[in-house]
């Protein structure tokens, strides 16, 4: 039986602030360090022990794998980060409060950007000084494919290859896994694992800072889904 | 030109307590965690941007590591962990008062253990309960390559294979490099890149949270040296 652990990150500093997050590159809040280190603690309490880890290039996710591993004393286990576990990119909305962008755009179109499975958000223009090409650590990147504002359906189109070439090949190697990262990224995949529908999956809210354990099959088929 | 940048992690518990450490995993002390921000602030100073960063299967070389990146908002920087860059093992010693050792062996034998470069320390047997074998971390070493004591001369014929397999490659390859390490490891990759003599390493001391840079020419030939 194989065992996959997804963490979403805790509380960042922009969700205190009500903004749109995305790719911007903002820390944990106190609040989402507890957070962090409370998973840390369970999976401890569990007794899990990771073969790898895997992360994405924000930081609020990449601490909290660190809070986890080191919480249950597990530092030393390889961690791979990749863009392609990044949260969604919400293009022109990145830093934007929600409340404002409601007032101004509507409800409705506010609803639509962050609920609809396959509505994108308005696009950051690679002219734009605040687009993600100007971003050192997307530089290896070819520039066209550098989005500039996703929908769920491209998050999971760009985190999908990361599940076939690494974390699949990881799970199906024998190896108990941690992924740390976000809301969307792993929302998409938990989309995939378990074949949600597009209708289905915007229902579909990962905790923050708890621990989702899937015991999968020999054909990556899942036999248990649970909290810690 | 090339640039490489080495850390030795800052004090550690141990240290404090004044015990021989090697393998054993313990953690960074106040004054260590103090150490490697302001290790980190230096790197953000000097603008020095990495583009991987190695470090050891122990905490205190990791965490060290991830303060020196996260202090220089570079965190999402890949980062590969290796047995190959841990400190020197020092067999039947670790845990060991370094002074109560003294007492018990002779202040010259103690120097001789710690300063020569081809003394073994006393070995700890693969049936002894501390030895390294018996930690996960190392469950994918043959177990006749699992060290039970190490001389300095060890420490550089373990890591020099990942200097020569990594760390060269990256550097050959234009990447800016930072190695978060220890006193031995990295004094060991210190004798190797700057062909130094047998009796002449031991004198190289490599102060704790001190980034030492080296700028390297296309044949990775020494242009300059020099601490932040």
């Amino acid at each position: 039986m194989k065992k996959l652990v997804f963490v979403r990150h805790g509380l960042s500093e922009w969700n205190a602030l009500n903004l749109f997050t995305g790719w911007e590159d903002v820390d944990l809040s106190e609040t989402g360090i507890k957070e962090a280190k409370e998973a840390g603690q369970k999976i401890k309490d569990a007794n899990i022990e990771f073969d790898i880890a895997y992360t994405s290039y924000l930081k609020r996710a990449i601490k909290t794998c660190h809070y986890i591993l080191e919480g249950s004393n597990q530092l030393w286990v390889p961690e791979v980060k990749s863009w392609r576990l990044n949260e969604r990119h919400y293009g022109a909305l990145q830093g934007l409060n929600k409340q404002e962008t409601a007032d101004k755009y509507g409800a409705d179109q506010v609803q639509l950007w962050r609920r609809s499975y396959d509505t994108l958000p308005p696009l950051l223009s690679p002219d734009d000084p605040k687009s993600s090409i100007h971003d050192r650590r997307y530089q290896l990147l070819d520039k066209q494919s550098v989005p500039g504002g996703e929908n769920l359906k491209v998050t999971l189109e760009r985190a999908l290859p990361f599940w076939q070439d690494h974390i699949a090949p990881s799970l199906l190697n024998n190896k108990t896994v941690l992924v740390a990262a976000h809301g969307n990224s792993l929302r998409a995949l938990c989309k995939h694992i378990e074949n949600i529908s597009d209708d289905d999956i915007m229902g579909l809210e990962i905790p923050t800072g708890q621990p989702l354990v899937y015991e999968l099959d020999d054909e990556l088929k899942v036999l248990n889904k649970y909290y810690l």
